[in-house]
């Protein structure tokens, strides 16, 4: 995404880049504060990597100004992810992140880092990849209560319950969604409501300003739902979604991931792959906004939105 | 709403207001640099209105800072609201309307004054209320490039439509659209489209960055629709609606109004009463925004946020 928007930034934002490490579960850590060559690394020849002790070396060594985040992580704690994002701030560098993880467990910390050494923490890709759920809320709808929103925010579900609706097999489902590259190896996150518990809680700490816990969110997978249940609603016009909801009571925020029945004309039922949507309902107007069929130059979007939004004045 | 928020806006935003001028048609030029109270004429106990040749004259005796402009107008020149906003920012004041006129009109004008003048012109209002539709672009959405956008956008015709569907004749249907507050008493710039075609265009113009004029959207109503017609698609599953398109050719915009038959999956065909939807077609993915059934506060809100736009640091 860099590369192809590269002449675009530099025209319309005057915004240059130099990319100076990368580092992969597989490829080590690669470090060279005088830039790499993104061409090949994309092709797959990558530079040989540079012995380091941890992140913070690495980013010292590429000296990073800005730092990418998209590790695997561990949803219970958010690590590592955290630890690499604490580093860059500590260093002086943006932090962006397409982990929700972060944001659920360390919101607070990150946030005030960040502000602490006058850097960015954001996340705009963990959630409907680079639709502007998180960055539209400052600016665009000022002075509004969020009262409290719903949302179809897992691929992994979405996918599977289509497919079985097309008459598919659970299992079939499964492995459609991990053809098409949404599904992880094991889908025990996806389909046990992991990632979408994980979505609801970060939306929630974000815009609703509750330091809601994983374990508070009420979660139900999809795996109770039988094949004959998806099918013989559908065949009366309504589908199940995996739905997120989070309603404010009080001082504190009540969140859910459950599979729920959805009428054919509910912006949420009408979602089919990859697509994604989210209702706000704000004290003015309730909007929704739906994500259609993205795929994972979305994500990367999202990165370099942030990317922009941290570097220009 | 500004009063309704004023507790909001001191304590959110260090936000402070003086209602200096109020003018309409029925109770004149209204001013009082030392501030008016809002409550006596939100109860209709208006303070006696003053002589003032023109809206310019009403400026300076309010010494206006903030101009919030939603007159009527003439949707074939956007006057007398283009000369309202300019008034208002060759005084010095920022110019917010809630009438699409000025921006297909005058967009190129009033922006460059509002440069000149060191101001702010805006008019999130105008399409789909407080919907942040063109405050989502620049910091939202950077670095992408719109392609096209298709919406339903008019309230009147998707209420005349419904209320068709739903068994009710075409004029009565009217009356039903009139008696919800939506359609004027004079309802043609919504059922010819004309309303449509100004929101297209503004839409095409401020986010597309093309001089599209009204002339040029190819448009056409709901009148030529029958009643038989509008039922019998409905009980095969499908609707007819309005659409607005825009689609990006070269170096031009093409822009069209016209009624189209759509599938009850597509997001643009489950919106009842007074609901709009917008899909924008970006280089990096689709998105649709969706306003569910507003009321006249949503178009209020609009007004208030663009405020806060204008006044913050």
């Amino acid at each position: 995404m860099l590369v192809a928007k590269e002449t675009e930034l530099r025209r319309r934002y005057d915004v240059r880049w130099r990319l100076t490490g990368v580092a992969t579960r597989r490829a080590g850590w690669v470090a060279d504060p005088d830039g790499l060559s993104p061409l090949p690394i994309l092709t797959g020849h990558w530079p040989p990597p540079q012995p380091c002790r941890d992140v913070r070396e690495w980013l010292e060594k590429a000296r990073a100004d800005v730092l990418f985040e998209a590790s695997s992580l561990d949803a219970q704690t958010g690590q590592p992810a955290v630890e690499h994002l604490k580093a860059a701030l500590e260093l002086g560098a943006h932090a962006i992140t397409a982990n929700k993880g972060p944001v659920v467990h360390a919101f607070r910390e990150l946030t005030a880092l960040a502000y602490e050494k006058k850097k960015k923490f954001l996340f705009e890709a963990t959630v409907m990849d680079g639709v502007p759920i998180f960055s539209m809320f400052p600016l665009g709808l000022p002075a509004t209560e969020l009262r409290g929103f719903s949302g179809v925010l897992n691929s992994t579900t979405n996918v599977v319950l289509t497919e079985i609706e097309k008459g598919r097999s659970f299992d079939e489902a499964v492995k459609r969604a991990q053809a098409l590259g949404v599904a992880e190896t094991d889908p025990t996150a996806d389909l046990d409501g992991w990632d979408a518990a994980l979505k609801v809680a970060a939306v929630a700490i974000v815009l609703m300003g509750v330091p809601v816990k994983l374990e508070q969110v009420q979660r139900t997978g999809i795996r109770d739902l039988t094949e004959e249940k998806i099918r013989s609603v559908r065949a009366a016009g309504m589908r199940y979604k995996l739905v997120c909801r989070a309603e404010r009571r009080g001082d504190t925020v009540v969140c859910t991931v459950q599979p729920e029945l959805l009428l054919a004309s509910d912006p949420l039922a009408n979602l089919e792959g990859t697509s994604s949507a989210i209702r706000f309902d704000l004290d003015v107007f309730s909007l929704s906004i739906v994500e259609h069929n993205p795929g994972i130059e979305a994500t990367a979007y999202g990165l370099l939105a942030d990317f922009l939004r941290a570097v220009q004045p």
